[in-house]
């Protein structure tokens, strides 16, 4: 019998019918005669309310203390979990964090799993009980709670089924599965049903939001075969898997958009060795992180201007190191743009074809959408662009690149 | 510098400006010179969502798992406690059951605290820290979390005081201090500024709520000297301290009453060995707890009246089982009332002196009140009354035994 980890974000757990609902979804499995973990998020809404109490109640932050508070919201889900599945006639229990252990490192917050010990768990699994863990929660240094930061509960579900050996991790969320690209704007937006995880790693980066970065990195490092799919319907999801498990591969996989990120220009600085660091050290010292560069070739060999993105929320705070250097730095002018957007075409056969980069170019420039900014890696082009063009811009590459349901 | 131990009940911590204000309590002790350990129970209202949640989503009951949900929000209040001390200067750090750890035994939803290493938690506290130890929660048997029971957090607090050797124990709760009588019903009730554990234990138990019965039981078996005290006033409250640390005793402390009983009769039962047994055995086995019982003088040698109280939420119960057993317990009728109250009066002082008992009767007696049953100890006599006749009572036993405040 299989080991299966089955994960249930917060809306899919946001509720005590919607917590019997899961319950339901896993006896089914279990019946099925699968040996079942199960993760859980808190109650959608709950870590919210945590989280504002912590930051109500002091000037301070210390996020020992914040993990203390925000990672109840987990432990109330497991607890309920539980109890609905007993309910039904099904043998659980749950595990606190620290219960397990999922050991973490000491970055509170927002901690890295560094050893999850699921001998006794898997045990347990084998005899019939069904797992119920807590996710997002972990047991750090000086046996202290720590929590995992934003969607951690995803990087629970996946570290888990690694640690167990689990033929697969299903991740069930709002969503039905990945999609070529946002089915919001693009209406012909198809369901992928594979894809490889360094084709999820760049959606999830370049900001689809179905499942979290870093449970895509665990997954792809451990090679575990992670199932994205809705926990409202019984439609099958879309597998994340090896690229090689992929036989049949579309040059391009999907289009994604980021509407986080903000333009910043510095006109007719130096043109000399060193000047991007006296630049981009500051502002990574102010824990800014800069995403796309690009250097306009110099207009007279002498002077260049500068364009880089940040993200959108932290753009008052790049401007005000940058306006605070400005003798340092001699730039002339001081520009920025917070309506912009980076449009991604993501593909792993990008890899053996020539002229994706090209068809991206040209299908922008056809609609009249001027690129102001470009970044490639082996997999993705990245475009920055002006917001108001998101629409046209998605659309066109979606069937430019033969991705539009028939 | 002495260690003290506060303690703050739900109402205390009912929102961030209580949690602010409590705080506000700490810091003034710990900048006295101190050495504090706080005790905090859940944000008022937050146990009673828990618990319903609990019994809203499974007919069973596992109170493993019933311990996980509700244990949750003493979790979020010592986050917050920590994080509103640090936020004015106080170094503070959360203690979760677990993390003591608080041992108990494996009594879930009711466990006991069996030993608390107060070691570490002792030596920070002397290096000036100040630790915020969880209320009502415990580590239990193979790891599992436990808690206490109701006004648990108080047993939390006493238990801790002696494992830390505390110079004192301070409950902050809604009332200031322990009254001679319910100051509600008796305008002219004086507050005790010193109450020996004995007197206290029967106060608490016969329906006095200031206090947990099992709290009162560590702070006696360990010498813990408690005081209770209002967390809305800065005016001392009352001691709790051992019978000889009171110098003048009052013959009476306290008149306690209790709504919860209900009285149950059954006549012309056999008047011979072992039908006592007969009749509190299969209560016993229901798990009902039976409390005052007097048997009428026989009739005629053969038949006699038995009557005794239940708890009155389990009347319909013990009606049950006793209706259930007509045949084998041959009485004529099962006569109930659930319209009684059962008052006390108590006082160490009725060791030394006679006459306290007759006091009462005749007391009751002029105002025309008929006394139902009645029960005795070394240090309380407790009646049963009709419940119209509670206000009247209480307020003459005050009179009579010179408690009115001048």
């Amino acid at each position: 019998m299989a080991r299966i980890v089955q994960k249930f974000g917060g809306t899919s757990v946001a509720d005590l019918d919607r917590i019997r609902s899961a319950a339901g979804r896993v006896k089914r499995a279990h019946d099925a005669g699968d040996r079942i973990a199960v993760v859980v998020s808190a109650m959608a809404g709950a870590t919210n309310q945590l989280d504002l109490w912590t930051r109500s109640i002091a000037r301070l932050h210390d996020a020992r203390e914040y993990d203390v508070v925000v990672s109840s919201g987990e432990q109330v889900s497991v607890g309920l979990m539980a109890l609905a599945l007993q309910d039904i006639g099904v043998a659980a229990r749950s595990w606190l964090g620290w219960q397990v252990p999922i050991r973490t490192d000491g970055m509170h917050g927002r901690a890295r799993i560094t050893r999850i010990d699921a001998a006794e768990i898997g045990r347990r699994m084998d005899s019939g009980e069904v797992a119920v863990v807590a996710g997002f929660q972990g047991l750090g240094p000086r046996n202290r709670v720590t929590t995992l930061g934003r969607g951690g509960s995803d990087a629970t579900a996946v570290a888990l089924a690694s640690a167990l050996g689990a033929e697969r991790c299903d991740i069930f969320t709002d969503v039905d599965g990945v999609y070529t690209s946002d089915p919001r704007i693009v209406a012909k937006a198809r369901k992928l049903d594979r894809i490889s995880y360094e084709e999820m790693l760049e959606m999830a980066s370049l900001g689809a939001k179905v499942l979290q970065t870093r449970a895509v990195e665990i997954a792809m490092r451990h090679r575990v075969t992670v199932q994205v799919l809705s926990s409202f319907s019984d439609a099958p999801g879309t597998l994340l898997v090896d690229e090689d498990e992929i036989v049949e591969k579309d040059i391009v996989s999907g289009i994604a958009y980021s509407r986080d990120e903000a333009k910043v220009t510095l006109t007719r600085i130096a043109d000399r060795p060193g000047v991007a660091a006296s630049i981009f050290g500051p502002l990574a010292d102010s824990g800014i992180n800069v995403d796309m560069i690009v250097q306009a070739s110099s207009h007279d060999g002498r002077f260049t201007d500068l364009t880089f993105t940040v993200g959108r929320t932290e753009l008052a705070r790049a401007l005000e190191v940058l306006a605070g250097r400005k003798a340092d730095l001699g730039y002339d002018e001081l520009l920025s743009d917070p309506s912009v957007v980076k449009v991604s075409v993501i593909g792993v056969g990008m890899r053996t074809h020539a002229g994706v980069a090209q068809k991206m170019f040209q299908t922008l420039s056809k609609r009249g959408i001027n690129i102001q900014v470009i970044s490639t890696s082996e997999i993705k082009i990245s475009v920055l662009i002006a917001e108001e063009y998101t629409e046209l811009a998605l659309r066109s590459l979606h069937s430019a690149y033969g991705l539009d349901a028939e």
